[in-house]
């Protein structure tokens, strides 16, 4: 990080010529956190973990920094701070470095090893989230080399994408350590390639595994189907109860209870948001959809709730016929959830059908997130606007998003600072899937942006 | 094979020394079988198959017979022929010596390495059907030897677990080579260990695959869930809409058109038949039922047509949280069916059902294999029973079986002879499951019975 090489110029020129001598040190940055496989979902995954926080550290510390990695029953925290000084104002910056799992055969270059072509970045967690975790560390050493006044606080969490198990109790024990004046979180996706997004919305998300157990070996349709219990066949018809594939609508009794309308103010937003139904099928691969109406699709994104079926495991997937009555078998499902929305009343609405109709299944609770909405009247959203113009030259869109972060949730509920969403990730970008990549140009207006909303925020700008 | 050492001796003691002298021999050829893992199922053992088929042949052959392997467009089907004097009564013999899939994780033993131990042979196909099979060659070989005036035919498959695709041509190409006087099939199950049983009717089988394809990669529910099409959300709950599982019914519209219900004569014969509900449970071992009712029990394996999952593949299996949207899932399902339900159209009720719900979703046709019965007054059922309870010291009960013998429905319909289902496994054999078993008492009672059989034949007391 060549940061303090820049510290005594001022405007545009010296933070382009910041990132044209930084973007080595970066991309060396990105390779060697990428080469770990940080799969949180993942017990194997474990020491690589370990070894990405023990490196997280170490790149704050090079940035001028004091870190922490933070133990937890789970996986660790890192934390770190960048200037004390209580006459200024303190913004922190939140990212996750844990990844999706990522299956080599599904991917062109191996996922696990960064491979950098054109201004890209491949490899698993490059867009999801070390990329954008690294931009917000290398913007914020600028700032502090460019002497703006501001401390920072950084988060750098393991469990994200296993629905932040232990973030809320180590944010609540460390409170006063991480006493801030404004959260950014950048961990969204744009929703067109040449627009800025800045997101007020997320949704939650209640995930469980079914399991029902009827036998203690596999057996045969032929020697005992219509009498025994099939429990591939129960966990499915179960996912048939939950869900009307004709309607595209949950069947769960008390489901939509507490579901927030959109209001015409909101309507709007989305309408003039850029996006394109069109591209959106064609970013994520989509070769059919259940409706093709534009604000419709927004809606069924962003403001409306899900229920989704991930894996049935039993049973026989090879190839040709094998009429087997497996012993058991297992169901993973998740449930999208919107304001104002409960996890745990969802939760426990879903495992009291399951319950009801299946007797003797098991219903195990994965993860609870509760949905977010903020408000979009806040002036540090304004300042983000601005800053994301400046950065990127155009305009942000000022949407909701369909993924749930617990994070953001958790860091409103203790810290009680306003939350800004300003993620980098592009559409294109395969977040979650084979081949994700990032690219420069996102860091390079990344960096503008955040430094220009730094300055906003130390010019005192974006108080409430 | 020793027969021919005890030709010229009468009444049970030669029977008893032929087996005696003949079960080093017979274990041989059991073992030599079981260690081909002849998988119809599987493209990966077709060369296994190719050697158990020149290897089937070789047994007719040192058995005193003629053999011939005869190529199908899939797996090749075996013909024997021991004696074809115009004059004397012709028996055909039907076995199948492939085997249903075996995965070693489950099993306690190889399953393609035959295992000995007091008296029970271990490994897959032992008891379905490659040992009784094996039972039924030595039976004719004793037959022969002892100069019963027969001739016998072999018909031993090798696509029978599949559903039997090519049998009936190979049978209608060579209808004047098979004709016989009665066909004695043994792939069926007894209902209780001490009780032989004498099958009058098999439940007939669809089973079908079901592929939705919606995208061109894995995507994440948090980013498209909702607008998305899940095609595992939308199978599962496409099973759904074909299976009530909390009343165990079938839901496909028309479905039970032409089951035929239970006459009273049978509902009397299912209830002497030695059935007993734990001893199912246990025999399959099952924890769970729809009903423990006896009769509710019979009627549900017996003469009662089924829904089943057999697997579902796509998404996520693994450890944790992933909220995977699979870009494709396949459903693989099927269907038992009793009289008078019709294969054919009731796949066309599933897949026209299917369509309707699930628009884009392909329907393929993996087996269609139509139910069986025949009539309980031919005179060659009352010889059978007569040779069981000499054989194994017990009157057999009458009973239907839910399994499907694809070749019976052929033989019955290409040959136009009687065919009787004289099956040697017991329940407690574990047919198609991980440590599945024959026994030598099975093989000494089935040999006894079989030559009574053949002898009453051989005299004429049979024909209709």
């Amino acid at each position: 990080m060549h940061a303090t090489g820049s510290r005594n110029q001022g405007g545009a020129e010296p933070l382009s010529r910041f990132l044209r001598e930084a973007r080595p040190s970066w991309e060396e940055a990105l390779a060697s956190l990428v080469a770990l496989p940080t799969v949180s979902a993942d017990p194997a995954c474990r020491t690589a973990i370990r070894r990405a926080a023990a490196q997280a550290a170490a790149l704050i510390r090079s940035a001028g920094g004091r870190a922490r990695v933070v133990s937890t029953p789970g996986h660790p925290v890192v934390l770190g701070w960048m200037g004390r000084n209580p006459a200024h104002p303190t913004v922190l910056l939140y990212n996750h470095l844990d990844v999706q799992p990522a299956d080599p055969a599904e991917w062109r270059t191996p996922p696990f090893s960064m491979v950098r072509r054109r201004g890209r970045y491949y490899g698993r967690g490059t867009t999801d989230d070390k990329g954008p975790a690294l931009t917000l560390l290398w913007a914020a050493a600028y700032a502090r080399a460019r002497g703006l006044p501001l401390n920072f606080v950084l988060v750098w969490e393991f469990e994200e994408e296993i629905g932040s198990p232990h973030l809320e109790a180590v944010l609540a024990a460390r409170r006063r350590d991480l006493a801030c004046d404004a959260v950014v979180v950048s961990d969204t996706v744009w929703v067109s390639a040449d627009r800025p997004a800045l997101t007020y919305g997320l949704r939650g998300l209640v995930a469980a595994t079914l399991e029902l157990s009827t036998g203690s070996r596999e057996t045969h349709s032929g020697l005992v189907g219509g009498a025994a219990r099939n429990p591939l066949t129960e966990l499915c018809a179960l996912a048939g109860s939950c869900y009307d594939e004709a309607r595209g609508r949950v069947r769960i009794p008390g489901f939509y209870r507490g579901v927030r309308r959109l209001t015409p103010r909101e309507r709007r937003w989305f309408a003039s948001s850029g996006f394109r139904t069109r591209d959106f099928a064609a970013a994520h691969g989509l070769t059919t959809l259940r409706t093709r109406g534009r604000g419709e699709v927004m809606e069924a994104i962003w403001a409306r709730p899900t229920f989704e079926v991930h894996g049935v495991d039993g049973g026989y997937r090879g190839p040709g016929v094998k009429t087997v009555v497996p012993p058991r078998a297992a169901l993973k499902v998740s449930m999208r959830l919107v304001p104002d929305q409960d996890p745990a009343r969802v939760f426990a609405l879903f495992r009291d059908h399951a319950r009801r109709r299946l007797p003797g299944v098991r219903v195990r609770c994965d993860a609870l997130l509760a949905p977010y909405l903020t408000s979009p009247d806040h002036p540090l959203l304004a300042a983000a606007a601005r800053a994301l113009e400046w950065g990127f030259g155009r305009r942000p869109a000022l949407i909701r998003e369909g993924g749930s972060i617990g994070a953001v949730v958790s860091l409103h509920r203790v810290l009680s600072a306003p939350v800004i969403l300003m993620g980098l990730s592009l559409p294109t970008h395969r977040y979650h899937g084979p081949d994700e990549y990032f690219e420069w140009r996102q860091v390079q207006g990344g960096v503008r942006s955040l430094v220009s909303l730094f300055s906003e925020i130390a010019s005192g700008g974006t108080g409430p």
